[in-house]
């Protein structure tokens, strides 16, 4: 069979030669932080280039009320996406979310939920991807939200057990049940995220708009090398988050030692033990180091640094951050100022300092 | 690619030959005030040929009694049209005409409401017209009408930042949904509807129905040039309305400086400075002094003469009027009785003192 | 363009070889009346071969104790079609069913309601077959009904105003609303019936189940020429009403007085002045003639023995009768014991007194 | 036409070659009873193994206290599908059901209900496999069970009398309206079973996922010759019942005469007089007393033996089994445990004794 490479946008022939836009995005500014606004792939749908998330405190580590002034400081900072599951917090996370939300009563319109299913935490008889795990999962999200629909239904995880026709038949039911509006994915790979467009096209269903994904300096080959012809030849988006954005420590290599200590490790597909090690490794630790010097220079922090380098990449729609105090949001917001200190010269030092970007194979025959 | 002349009726090969209609349109008249009634496009909804707009002054410079009196007149004089958008009064138009209706509690299927979506005058975080934007704005306006549906949902500017795909499945979603019957557009261009006829067909969606657009004595290239190829290729339906037939003035350039000057401006996409100073001119003057002379010969007003003439193009299904005392509605529809006036003689006349007549450019290859 | 009779099943390419099946028809029969039920078309709803309507005096002429008491004869002999429409009785013919098939409680998977939307009939205003007029017609019905659903929604006369794909969008998504199960037509030419079909095939909406329409010894052409060709080519089944099995007269002459002299002809197409004067001549008074002597020896009535008749007639379902009394709607169900003494010999005799078979002109090339 | 056995996996182009899944299925067990899970067909619905009918005794024989222990040891043993019919006890059956569901309150995720509209039991008038029994079917036991949805809808037997598109077009209507998640069928053949996968190709509608069978050693041909073709073809899943599974007898003999003799007798298809007669043959006793000896050696019992032969059998997703008692249930259950056992000596010893291996016959042209 061909491989994804071969695939070229003349043969994507249910598309119609009109609907082909040119790859440049206008993006508006936020008056006071200077948040931009970039279409979600190409989809319609204008987002703040970075996110909230709800995944490491919400519902558990943080008491309302600094959930609650977290949530309102992202929201009059710009911030208009923001990220959820199911299983954060055991669903808390959704049910806190929900409750100030409400509370707050902002105009639906001025806020985007994206909310995830994550099948593979459910318990042995609830497990697997089948159009009952997906609407059954959609309506308790909902009931948790106290929402009538959310803006972005995420699947995390392809079930390669399940066939993508079910998948994408029961995303599109849900969109038109008027349950979401848009349905995406979230750590699929490029193939699979291919694979449903085709099925979606296949049998005249709402492909996805999105790919949810992991993306640091120590992780690009997918996103760099896949994500920018899913969105050149399909439309799709790409939100990343990643263990540092999340607040998890000042320090990268911190970040990195507690997934692989804790209870977050569950969720990361890629934090395994020997990820883990060779973060530990003396040529990884002399990376940090230079990467130190830097943002020295720059007059930042790390974090802001990895935020920044993130927005910074091609294809990237939404950097999703996450906050324990209203004070962490605003530093990982300063990241928006860094960016414009990203030039040529800087980028090319990082690029020396990781001696990592991902190359793509050559097609052999 | 092909030019928009270059499209042939027979390669429209998703239209069935069966439905071809010939373009001859039947009308039937009310009794007292002889409004003529045509089918909207080539659909099957019979519409007056004439439509109240409530643009100008519904929510805002009226009070409810006169809105509701020159609403009522307007329903007994057999307009069956009411057209109104989101943005109108800040919301407070649509309010209004909502309010009136349950107070009249005229049958539903006596008259028919046409409301828009304006995407541009959005916040910043709000606009973008994607799938978030149409649902929830149809939502929104339907629970200011206090209506279960609109008849026709507007799309007003294309957003070329916006998949056509995303508009035409939101827009027939809102209709398999049950909250509109029909969607068109305003203000896009001939090539903006054509692809969203073309993306429809593609989809197994639902084709829009019509295009309001601005049409006057001193614009007439679009509507002119443009529409009939729209109607009798696709089918679609033209509602025009033009600065003076909003009552602005008496005096049609009174009517282009009030635009000119003020809050209205915004809506206009083509009232710019550069049209604004050539109304000025000595030439177009001459125009409007001619046009004058012509008047009194026909025993009308200027205003009347202008309606009656847009009724006259081929292709205008509906022009729609505003006003702000039923004097001022009697006095636009009485253009009714101007209209038979306008025979071959009197619209050469006008011909020669417009000396504006659009010409399609050659088709060069 | 190819006539109808050049259309081959072989090119109906959109229904499945698979879905063809044998014309014979399998019945069963009532325990008392001998009542048989016949498969609506090539639909799977099996229907009573003889259905009531409720067209002469439901509403009006009926007090609601003898209406009850009809419907109840009706429902117990094994009648489970009652036909009704909009117009009937300016809507209280379907405001009477309404209340006593509530006041009975029948199971509703016991009986089916087909009911027309008359468009020819309403006012000005509201004149035209639109998706409006279909959606809201159909709303106005359920409503008068007090039914959350008609079984078959019929369309009454089509509108050549109205491009077909509208008509079967709207028809299509009343059924996907659930407010019917089936759709048909009813007064229509079998060129508009193929075109509605042709026309849900090219979009992958519902196709039309069923035709109604006028049927009688004097008017025989459409049904015995275009209805079989209907049926096997694309599953459409025929219900027919006629004068006389309406009730309005033992005497098929006097009955057709009756529909010239009043308030019904506004009904029928086809009573026309020509028709009720050819009625009156002597060589349709010698036709009758004969046939009472033919009655006689049948030991039968002569609406008795037109209702037979038309059961006989190949690809009829159902014929839909009239009664002002339970001793009424008993002498009509008579016929179904009349029928088996229709043989070949008496459907001769009839025939030669008739001298009317229709004939298929000849294909001139 | 091309048979069964000619239609090849590479036309089938539809059907998207990457859909295509390799046929081993993944297993999880449960911690206690071993029960084993399995993806229903190659959809997404993970089923257990073992599933509990309700056919022979529930709203009948069995207290409500005695069905509520049973449905409990089911649910608490890692039983997940749940079969029951419209017409099972007239109805108790579901209503039963229905109240145990409610009172236990069970997360909706942890179960599968799946039910059977068995059209051929009903009355004259409401018989018929139509649009409008499915609907009204579907209605009626929603309302019984006091459920919003079934997980599975099976339409029992097909109707040669109602076109396959309307029985696809009305359970795919169930889905979209969310009164169930899948649909599948009941007692049909394999060749009515590819209609209905070919014609919700043809108009993009749901095809089925599962077709229910009897299935034991003595009636063996259908599911070994075509559900394996089934299966790897279009991806039906099978659910499968047997006479002594539903535990009328402990000895499979008596088990037989049960059926013969008694009112279940109706239900049956194929337990018609010749095989009962063909049970009662000398051979027939044979064999059953050899399996007897066999039975001894396993350290089983002969229901045991026959469930788990059944599992062992290459496609079959699910076997359903009945229950008077806790015990019995339990006693059903440990056919889990035989499983292991048998092994390929085992298996072939038992080919030997019942000598009925079906054979495909060879393909003759």
């Amino acid at each position: 069979m061909a491989s994804l490479e071969c695939l070229d946008e003349s043969t994507m022939s249910s598309e119609s030669p009109m609907t082909t836009r040119p790859p440049s995005r206008q993006t508006s500014v936020h008056w006071a932080t200077g948040m931009r606004y970039r279409n979600l792939g190409k989809s319609g749908l204008k987002i703040s280039c970075i996110g909230l998330g709800t995944w490491v405190n919400f519902g558990t580590q943080l008491s309302e009320e600094t959930a609650e002034e977290i949530l309102t400081a992202a929201y009059e900072s710009g911030i208009n996406v923001f990220d959820t599951a199911d299983l954060y917090g055991g669903g808390k996370a959704e049910i806190m979310l929900g409750k100030i939300l409400k509370k707050k009563g902002w105009r639906r319109s001025t806020y985007i939920i994206a909310t995830k299913l994550i099948w593979t935490g459910k318990s042995d008889i609830e497990r697997g991807l089948s159009r009952k795990q997906i609407i059954e999962g959609v309506h308790a999200s909902l009931e948790r939200l106290q929402l009538n629909y959310v803006d972005i239904l995420l699947v995390n995880k392809a079930d390669s057990m399940c066939p993508m026709e079910e998948i994408v038949r029961a995303c599109t039911y849900c969109i038109h049940q008027g349950m979401a509006l848009y349905w995406g994915t979230s750590r699929w790979t490029a193939m699979e995220v291919m694979e449903a467009y085709t099925v979606a096209r296949q049998f005249n269903q709402i492909p996805p708009v999105m790919e949810e994904t992991e993306y640091h300096m120590f992780q690009r080959d997918k996103v760099e090398l896949s994500h920018p012809e899913l969105f050149h030849k399909i439309g799709v988006g790409t939100m990343t988050w990643s263990p540092q954005a999340f607040g998890l420590s000042g320090r990268f290599d911190e970040g990195i030692h507690l997934i692989s200590r804790g209870s977050i490790r569950n969720y990361s597909g890629t934090s395994d033990k020997t990820a883990s090690d060779e973060n530990r490794s003396p040529r990884h630790q002399a990376k940090i180091h230079q990467l130190s010097f830097l943002v020295e220079k720059l007059g930042c922090t790390l974090t802001q640094l990895y935020i920044a380098w993130c927005l910074k990449t091609d294809c990237v729609h939404c950097v999703l951050v996450g906050a324990s105090s209203v004070g962490q949001l605003f530093d990982h917001l300063h990241a928006l100022q860094v960016l414009p200190r990203l030039n040529t010269n800087v980028v090319n030092e990082i690029e020396r300092i990781l001696s990592n970007k991902p190359i793509r194979p050559p097609v052999t025959r």
